[in-house]
């Protein structure tokens, strides 16, 4: 398994060389790529040859082969099963990203427990409550979980999702979640990055 | 100037404890805080200190002062003009969670371009336009921008917002956004997130 500081470099030279793609080129350079990323020409190579491709001297990849490299690795030739647990603004932000479905991931299960949302529909798809969740991630072969419900409700429906068979989640509820072991989840604290900014700004305050 | 490592561990801190204060607690121990948070005693011991305050042997630290200085070093007591640039469902999510005001941060700008959405009303403020960007957070002494635009726009509102005198910038716009030194831009990358995830599911489909 590649470290997931390469992962994220190779995620992010994917998304360059998919615009340069659109732009009508044929060929990068490490140069070019890592221009575009403040990285160094060499780190990108070292990155893009452990998909095993080396560059042409001269010319560099050839950007189609190289975005399948990086696509298959990456999982992003397949559709992934989504399911969405709390059906807020967040959440409906999250489903109607245009990049959400271009990359692959497909939301078909939401679920939500406010009376007024459950059984109308969201992006075409049913709101359904959290009961019987295992079983409803299970029956739809659910691959990730997208958290979006208050604090503490989380940990809950975290426990039923991954009780379903699910080992991805992206939780967006500002709580520490105990997941199984071999289960991945990633955490995403808006609450934290807003107060990052406020410390920032207090220090300058402080100190100008 | 405190590392970012050890900011997110304070802001942490103060979250679990003010959990604790609203349970009824009084004193909190650094085990206490520890345990809550996977971390080790003298590292919470550490980082407490670096804000000039000590446990009392036995009791621990007193939760009211610990939080005042938490809340003090991490800008917490003071309120924060945000202007949100880009008013979809992930703009208005992060407007209308409850942490959001709770926290200090009061939102008094909305930018949007849509002509539909300019002049309406959310959370009670008014949508404008992008027109006069810079003018307008100076008048309103806006002091973090949040930056929710498509890619294609972030470049062009985050150079206005900080011609006007914003220092502080939370994009969620997955591109690369150049900001003059002394400007501090956090990036929260939600297709990031999900690649990420994507590519942890596809190396666990290729090598079970």
């Amino acid at each position: 398994m590649l470290n997931k500081a390469t992962v994220e470099r190779l995620i992010i030279y994917n998304r360059v060389i998919k615009e340069l793609k659109a732009q009508g080129e044929k060929w990068v350079t490490s140069t070019d790529i890592a221009r575009a990323l403040s990285k160094t020409p060499s780190q990108v190579r070292r990155d893009i040859s452990s998909l095993g491709r080396k560059g042409k001297r001269g010319v560099g990849y050839n950007i189609k082969k190289l975005i399948n490299d990086l696509d298959s690795v990456l999982g992003l030739n397949d559709e992934h099963c989504v399911a969405l647990i709390g059906a807020g603004n967040l959440g409906r932000a999250l489903i109607g990203y245009p990049g959400f479905k271009r990359e692959g991931f497909i939301c078909r299960l939401i679920i939500d427990n406010d009376p007024e949302k459950i059984g109308s529909k969201i992006s075409g798809i049913k709101v359904e409550s959290s009961e019987g969740l295992a079983k409803k991630v299970a029956r739809k072969k659910i691959a990730i979980a997208v958290i979006t419900v208050p604090a503490e409700a989380a940990q809950k429906v975290v426990d039923s999702a991954v009780a379903g068979g699910i080992k991805e989640l992206l939780n967006f509820a500002p709580v520490k979640i105990y997941v199984p072991e071999g289960v991945n989840i990633r955490y995403v604290d808006l609450a934290l990055e807003m107060e990052n900014l406020a410390y920032s700004l207090n220090y300058r305050k402080k100190n100008k």
